[in-house]
């Protein structure tokens, strides 16, 4: 790291000296607060409260200017209004703050007066090398030394230490987050609201504490997924830290009707998208508000993530009733409870434990005691047939912790990790867990999903993360024709039927093997079969001349301008199983996408799809297909036959290698057609699209 | 009611003596709390503690027997061991006791000597009018009278008083939501645990309290649906005396549903059928579990589903990040935000607040102050544009209540209902709103489930609640050939093309209109396609002799037992826009069900289909429709012709009219086309499956 992000990162969290620009001697102000909170959390550095207008702000001494400061502060937080902000900035570029944080709005959200001011603003940071955070910031703080450099009134209590770090796009949410794990005993090393990103993106700053050996982790909430390079970065840093990141991401309701598979449009919408990216990331991702609290803990007790994965979740419990719960809130997101084997029941047994052969260990009948619970631990442990043992607690959790929850407590540092779950509103219980390192959740849902986003998280895929998350924007796309799409498709690896082409008179260049697939050739016409540009099944020379009659006219009628003059000539595929559509595209947000879905209408109606961040392996490509539920067809399904699968899996990932070709701006081959086991896949269809020169 | 029911209700919350057999002495035991907690609660009725080995129990005296007691208890608590309980309840019969309820277990729930005690104990009962609650009851609880005839451990606490019953297949959860809605400042008015429903069922139990006017609302949770029939006459009770009811069932996913199974011994229901069950019973069924404890507040708020359904929720906030997680999770669970018309927005100009058109109301810039936001909720309801105002509270729920959560508490009693989630942990913002009659919510995610569910009700319907729902069992079902399956459907109104039959000759009855389908004719053939059994598109006499000779030479090589020698000769459905697939069958558990499905492989992988209770209306077969996803593609989907959907719902709601027929157990209609609106629906294939007279 440079000296200059280095001391970027001290000034952020660890300043020695900060100013505020606009603090208020009114205690009732917004603008106030920040001092009032410095002084409250005992923040032992240097503190300038800067007001042109008074002398004493709060009774405490007031500075007119930066410039009229005894020393240069690390971090200037500006509270005064907009019309300020420029001018504040510029002062603290010439006397050489290195980062400014601001409250103010105005930057850009509006009209062009905004934006000409957020151009403004960014200009003069730039010349004087100040960095950023905000506008639109409610602040930053540290919960370790008192920093509360924030207008956000919920800090006006004490926010209680913890060991990740909150960076936040919202920052009334920061104050949730804050209130909402306290409320549970837990804390958080400090809080950043990003505002409007203008210099320090959410990304950069995470990155910037990287170094911190305090923060452990990293709690994300995202209204929406901007600056995806920046996060790309941070997140491969993270992973070489072995730092977890948990993220919350607003807008999973666009995501439901978002997935378009059109030949012009996009493949998939922001949400989907960003869930690929995630996943490239190895971040976990959670749906429920709560669980972004809860989730850091369970990352870190169950360590990085692991290929493949380690997924084998047993259940123990005192109430049947609470583990039914939370075994029906992990199975509808995915979760399958590992069955433990008799040997497992006979352990037990021998352990003086009455519990019968189930899907879980249910103590209800062995009684709640602390040997017994200890010594189920002990055996779950033992047995090598869990990677996560989670503990549902009865009634026992909220009034006599000194049975299982101590019990569970002194087992937290076995070789198998555990989690909890108790039944009864028991809030000491939870923090005497977590106190005890076994991550609890309040909920059955926040702690279903924490346990589901946990599993399903990837090793961080630094080739993917690694390839260019801004696209550089072209002058011009065109589209290639089927033939040379294949063409192109064939150069990664992709396997087209055997193929020749006629034109008007219906003379194939090469001696076709019939029957054959005949279709008009134009990089204009997407939609063949719309216009009948599509024969099937022409069984000889005397057809192939009709089809081709036959689709100069359709195609004639349907658009005079379209003139064609070329057509394939193409083998028909036999023995087809199952159709998927394989779609490639470069998004401006997140760079390279590789998505599969199975073919058909009734697979758009559904949003039946799987999407990543290209390049693929085919391993991944093969987890893939198995989230395509359309795709079952061709497993057997009913007695029917089987489909390579396997061979579509390498198809995908070699489709997914355009991302080695930058002017590879979009790719759909629609339809592959899946042949039985053994016979291999067969594009039936493709349009390329390509950047060129203007 | 007759007198008898009264008794019993009477007995069960509001008895004026109860009795204890198997009452410790020892205050450690699980059966030493019950007396305990009756004493703590300030039970003003009589208690005898019954115990034959001791004189005292907990410096109480001890009786030694029922019959020794000086009066007649109106219920009591047996927690003695199982071998003792049998002679136990008729010592209470013999005294006259009208309800018992039963701790211990041991009653059919393992293998045959239990079984053989279950059906004892249920003689004694029934020969001495004796009714039970359990076994395996954790008992029951009055909170406002104190009557504490539990073992539960959680009540070793007071109980907050409220105005729900709970009722519970599962004892342990009855402490979870005791403890979690008093966690909120919440309480109830009772729970039952109602064991292994040997006698009073849950139904039953909750059909006892209707008449208690201090009962105001049901709280229901079931591990699996039982005694369906008792819980829809419950249903219909607590539609006429205007007590809602929520509900959370186990078994959304199998493995919970097959641990609920084993833990209680009994059947697990279909979780489809109990969802299509909830609904006809108009409960609101949630999926959160903390839900459950605060929809109740919002159903009684709201008052009874209308039809059609008021589901225009405004969302109002001081806290745009907050809002944003709710409204993501309303639109994940199907509810759509009413977006405030520009009338509004001038309105909230005219009363003083800075509020940008938006799809909810932000009031961050217009201010966090009292005056402000009772204006504006003022605005929204005088309105008329909202059935449900939903406010997103900020930090200010914390840490400021005089400001939105007292403005929010005085606005309570208005026209429109409102209900409130704050961002922030603020547990005493609950309680001030709970108590001003704001629902309000702890977990974003319980206040979407909660608005879903809610908004999601339907009137009851008392005429489907009516049809039987104990289906007797028939000692034979026959499955009628798809002539006289066809001949059946036709009688409840459902069309069927022009058709037509032939022997082995190839002659047909009538003369058909070409082209025509021919198809085999058998009730012992139920997959003709499989068996080669359908010629399509036959246009002429020629043709149809032939496809009459190669049905009976497919059909043959497929079973030679099936002797094919008639043959159906329809009329071929021309401008088929989508199939559809519609489903009739009684469930042992629920009685008669309809479903609708779109047609194809795909669908049932999908599981894409929707479910009611038969009979339903029109317009309820046209909200089914919409519910299925895959007959999307007859609504115009991507340019295509539009479907006669009307027709298919008329044709839906037809077919559910067999329910008024109690001999017919099942029919398939599959497939259904769908042709061009206008054009109406056309059966091309049915079987009908009747029970006959052993």
């Amino acid at each position: 790291m440079s000296v200059s992000a280095q001391r970027v990162g001290q000034a952020l969290l660890a300043p020695a000296a900060v100013a505020i620009v606009g603090a208020s001697d009114d205690p009732s102000k917004t603008t106030a607060r920040p001092l009032r909170f410095l002084r409250e959390a005992g923040f032992a550095g240097r503190v300038y409260p800067i007001n042109p207008r008074r002398e004493t702000v709060l009774g405490e001494q007031a500075w007119p200017s930066i410039a009229a400061l005894p020393e240069t502060p690390d971090h200037v937080f500006i509270v005064a209004d907009t019309r300020f902000v420029v001018d504040a900035v510029r002062d603290c570029g010439i006397a050489g703050v290195p980062v400014v944080t601001i409250l103010s709005g105005g930057f850009g959200e509006g009209g062009a007066e905004e934006k000409a001011r957020a151009a403004e603003l960014r200009a003069v940071a730039r010349e004087h090398g100040v960095r950023l955070v905000g506008p639109n910031s409610i602040g930053v703080v540290n919960s370790r030394n008192g920093l509360m450099l924030t207008a956000n009134a919920a800090f006006a209590e004490e926010a209680p230490v913890g060991t990740s770090l909150v960076a936040s796009q919202s920052g009334s949410v920061i104050g949730a987050l804050m209130t909402r794990a306290k409320a549970r005993g837990l804390g958080f090393a400090g809080f950043v609201s990003t505002g409007s990103e203008l210099d320090l993106t959410l990304g950069e700053i995470c990155e910037l504490t990287l170094t911190d050996p305090q923060i452990q982790s990293y709690t994300l909430f995202l209204e929406s997924l901007e600056n995806a390079g920046d996060l790309a970065r941070f997140a491969a840093g993270a992973a070489a830290h072995g730092k977890p990141t948990t993220v919350y991401k607003l807008g999973r309701s666009d995501a439901a009707a978002a997935l378009s598979m059109t030949h012009t449009g996009s493949l998939a919408g922001e949400d989907a998208e960003a869930e690929a990216f995630f996943r490239a990331c190895g971040f976990a991702r959670v749906d429920n508000f709560e669980a972004l609290i809860e989730a850091e803990a369970l990352q870190r007790r169950v360590g990085p993530p692991s290929s493949p994965a380690r997924s084998r979740v047993g259940v123990i419990t005192t109430t049947g009733g609470g583990a039914a719960i939370v075994v029906d809130q992990l199975e509808t997101r995915g979760v399958s409870i590992a069955r433990p084997s008799a040997a497992v029941f006979e352990q037990l047994a021998v352990a003086g434990l009455d519990v019968a052969d189930n899907l879980i260990i249910d103590l209800t009948l062995a009684g709640t005691r602390h040997d017994l619970v200890r010594a189920a631990l002990q055996v779950m442990a033992d047995s090598g047939e869990f990677d996560l043992i989670l503990f549902v607690i009865g009634s026992s959790a909220r009034l006599n912790p000194e049975l299982a929850v101590s019990a569970i407590a002194e087992s937290a540092a076995g070789t198998v990790p555990i989690a909890a779950w108790p039944l009864p509103d028991a809030i000491g219980s939870l923090t005497l867990l977590h106190e005890a390192g076994v991550p609890a959740f309040r909920t059955a849902e926040a702690c279903a999903d924490a346990v589901a986003a946990v599993l399903r998280r990837q090793p961080s895929e630094r080739h993917v993360l690694e390839v260019r998350h801004e696209v550089p924007s072209h002058e011009q796309v065109v589209a290639l024709d089927e033939l040379s799409s294949g063409v192109l498709l064939r150069e990664v690896g992709a396997s087209f039927p055997a193929t020749t082409t006629c034109g008007l008179d219906g003379v194939p260049l090469d001696p076709p093997v019939w029957p054959v697939a005949v279709k008009a050739l134009s990089g204009k016409l997407l939609h063949k079969s719309d216009a009948g540009g599509v024969v099937l099944g022409v069984r000889d020379q005397a057809g192939l001349a009709e089809a081709v009659s036959r689709i100069a006219a359709n195609t004639t009628a349907y658009d005079p301008e379209l003139g064609i003059s070329h057509f394939l000539v193409q083998n028909m595929a036999e023995g087809v199983v199952a159709e998927a559509l394989v779609g490639y595209r470069v998004s401006p947000s997140v760079g390279p996408l590789i998505m599969i879905a199975a073919g058909g209408t009734l697979t758009e109606l559904y949003g039946d799809s799987s999407l990543r961040l290209a390049p693929v392996s085919v391993a991944t490509a093969r987890q893939m297909i198995s989230e395509v539920t359309g795709l079952r067809v061709a497993e057997g399904f009913r007695g029917g036959p089987v489909g390579d699968l396997d061979a579509l899996a390498e198809f995908v990932s070699k489709v997914s290698q355009l991302a080695a070709s930058p002017e590879i701006v979009e790719a759909e081959v629609n339809p592959v057609a899946v042949l039985e086991k053994g016979r291999g896949v067969v594009a039936l269809d493709a349009v390329v699209r390509r950047a060129v020169e203007a």
